[in-house]
């Protein structure tokens, strides 16, 4: 099946906002086995959304469209739908009932505008909103399908793993399941050179390769006849995987690796503090981004100036002088000294040079200790050099330093 | 002058990366007066790239391509314009010196697929790539321009600043000159209100608001014979702004807050540390964003428990069993245990519900207060109210907190 992506909204075009939408569904509709051909992106103009329309339809079956369904005057994306599937809209009494109960639950008047937006084409499939006043639907025409979805992402991502994938998966002939690998400490060209055993000669399921961020993802998919069929191959697969690259992956489930390691620490009731200098404190604020983590964090430092480590941490002037702030033994100093300080029962340390400025042809910017401190022992590591920014060395430097404390605790 | 946006990639209709390019494109062709029509994104295949610049050309008289100019095989942007507009490649003798050099500088071997990128239309106004190996171009006929850019955001800006906008402006019978007005503390529709008398009747300049992530921008921008004249305009209407909207204004230069501030700071040298309860060390972590900050901050602190605030700030206990750790009285006596700790020019504290648990109905979700220390004086103030989520909670108080010294200094 062949599909297109519509874009509606003049704001698209001021480049007002950027099109999260037409990323999110290109990836859905390549999961669900539909190729994607074209992107397309018009203004609030009836006749140009007519014309796009009708030239999507040309090469594909499928068009879905976003944005264009609230109450005002410039909203026509379902009049247009109709217009070329040959429809009329009528009344969608439970859509209508919805809208009542949205607008008395939030206290609201409601226009005539809004009872506008329980109109639904007479021969469509209606798809709830959960999160906003316009429905979505499915219009279908001589095995032409149009897919209307409201634009805001939050609307529209719901609606589409609650109603419109299940609407997809419906009309195909296969049923795809997969799951998202997540590696760290692994670059995706020496990732794929480990899995070539499994990626040569194989065509279900596939294995793809993703890095973002400094992580590696790997999403193994299958296409089978049921779901059933297609979930134990990718599992029986990703046994196989973690049978090669297994000391990478911090997770089967698409999970962040601060959710992973903070969910451990909570959970082994492991209490944590920081001591950062080159991270500045993104390291504690990026776990404290995580709800709950209270159990476990108390408190942190930043010690930025050679002073701080002194003086909070307790690092020697002698280490200072002898090695740099920047140096295996500093970090080392720096954990003990937070323990000393704290006694969690994980202290990590970190610091670097992130650029940039500070590096030397010894200490190229990107020069990076991390230490800890985790029953009784003192570890250090230097991370790989890269050659990075310095918010993206900060921002690797805190992904390092989770993936040692994952590490630690195991 | 009507126009339209091509990108080229199939990584794109894979929804791999997002679509950035197209907005950069957009906001900046907007800015030069040029209406953008249309967005296309087509995979790497010839036929399907021509019947889309085909089809752009009945509407409009530029297309801008990115993409596609790489040297492979299924990089073939430039083939398809020469085919469009009736042109042929030939070897660009300055762009096949660049390349030549680029492979020295680096010690790579050039390939054949390599010399490809060194042929242009040969009616082409070529573009100088300094950050990649692809040119990009200009190519006219009977009135219809197509440019074409290379996919790499970080190459394809370079080039619009440098190359493109002066190639678009000097084709245009105005000169548009504007700028963006950076505000903290006052809504959008606020904002609006207040420039009323501005805005109303106005035709040049216009202004115009945006809001993102807790701050709002207006842009002044002007349409006139000579840059001369629509700059001063623009000037003339930002002084306009600033009688009306002074006090929320921290830069009339499109400048972020956190530059802003840690510019003064150093400038000034005041020393600044920070008492992080909810942001977790967040604030720390945006001020050490900015290079060369180590000359101002030193160290700072994350208390996250009551016994973290008592111990290492010297918050009382009687106040938190008082007023509880979300206080103003917390807030400022964390900022004074702050003071006593570092001796900072500036001690800044926050203590808050970032959600999404720990809310009362006394206080919920996003009660916020931060507290300062400042030339011997104590300060405070509660953030106001905003119904917003954990991460944008702690984003919107870090900015408070920047706005909060911004003002404090002055």
């Amino acid at each position: 099946m062949k599909s297109a992506i519509l874009s509606v909204g003049t704001e698209l075009l001021f480049g007002q906002i950027t099109n999260t939408n037409t990323v999110f569904l290109s990836q859905q509709l390549n999961l669900l086995g539909i190729d994607v051909m074209y992107h397309y992106t018009v203004g609030d103009n009836p006749e140009r959304l007519e014309e796009m329309i009708e030239l999507a339809f040309k090469d594909c079956d499928l068009i879905i469209t976003t944005g264009g369904l609230g109450p005002t005057q410039d909203d026509l994306t379902k009049e247009i739908a109709c217009k070329t599937l040959h429809d009329t809209l009528v009344l969608h009494q439970p859509s209508m009932e919805q809208l009542e109960e949205r607008f008395r639950k939030y206290n609201a008047p409601m226009t005539e505008n809004n009872r506008k937006q329980a109109y639904m084409p007479s021969r469509a499939t209606v798809f709830e909103n959960h999160n906003g006043t316009a429905p979505g639907f499915a219009l279908e025409e001589n095995g032409k399908v149009i897919i209307c979805l409201p634009g805001p992402p939050f609307e529209m991502k719901q609606m589409f793993f609650e109603s419109v994938a299940p609407y997809l998966e419906q009309r195909s002939d296969w049923c795809i399941y997969y799951k998202m690998v997540r590696t760290f400490g692994i670059g995706e060209s020496a990732l794929e050179t480990e899995l070539l055993p499994l990626i040569d000669g194989q065509t279900d399921p596939t294995l793809a390769t993703y890095a973002s961020a400094g992580c590696c993802s790997l999403r193994v998919t299958s296409k089978r006849a049921t779901k059933q069929e297609a979930k134990e191959a990718v599992e029986a697969m990703v046994e196989q995987v973690k049978s090669l690259v297994g000391a990478y992956i911090y997770s089967t489930d698409d999970e962040n690796l601060v959710d992973v390691v903070a969910k451990k620490l909570i959970d082994r009731k492991l209490s944590i503090s920081s001591a950062e200098s080159c991270t500045g404190g993104l390291f504690a604020a990026t776990l404290i981004d995580v709800s709950g983590i209270s159990a476990v964090f108390d408190r942190s430092f930043v010690t930025y100036s050679n002073e701080a480590k002194m003086e909070l941490l307790g690092v020697k002037a002698e280490t200072l002088q002898a090695h740099g702030a920047v140096s295996e033994e500093t970090a080392r100093e720096m954990a003990e000294g937070l323990y000393r300080a704290t006694g969690s029962d994980i202290c990590i340390s970190v610091t670097g040079i992130a650029g940039p400025d500070g590096g030397t042809p010894e200490k190229p910017v990107g020069t990076i200790y991390m230490g800890a401190v985790y029953n009784g022992k003192t570890y250090a590591e230097k991370l790989p050099l890269r050659n990075i920014n310095r918010t993206q060395n900060r921002n690797f430097s805190v992904l390092s330093m989770l993936d040692f404390v994952n590490r630690l605790i195991g």
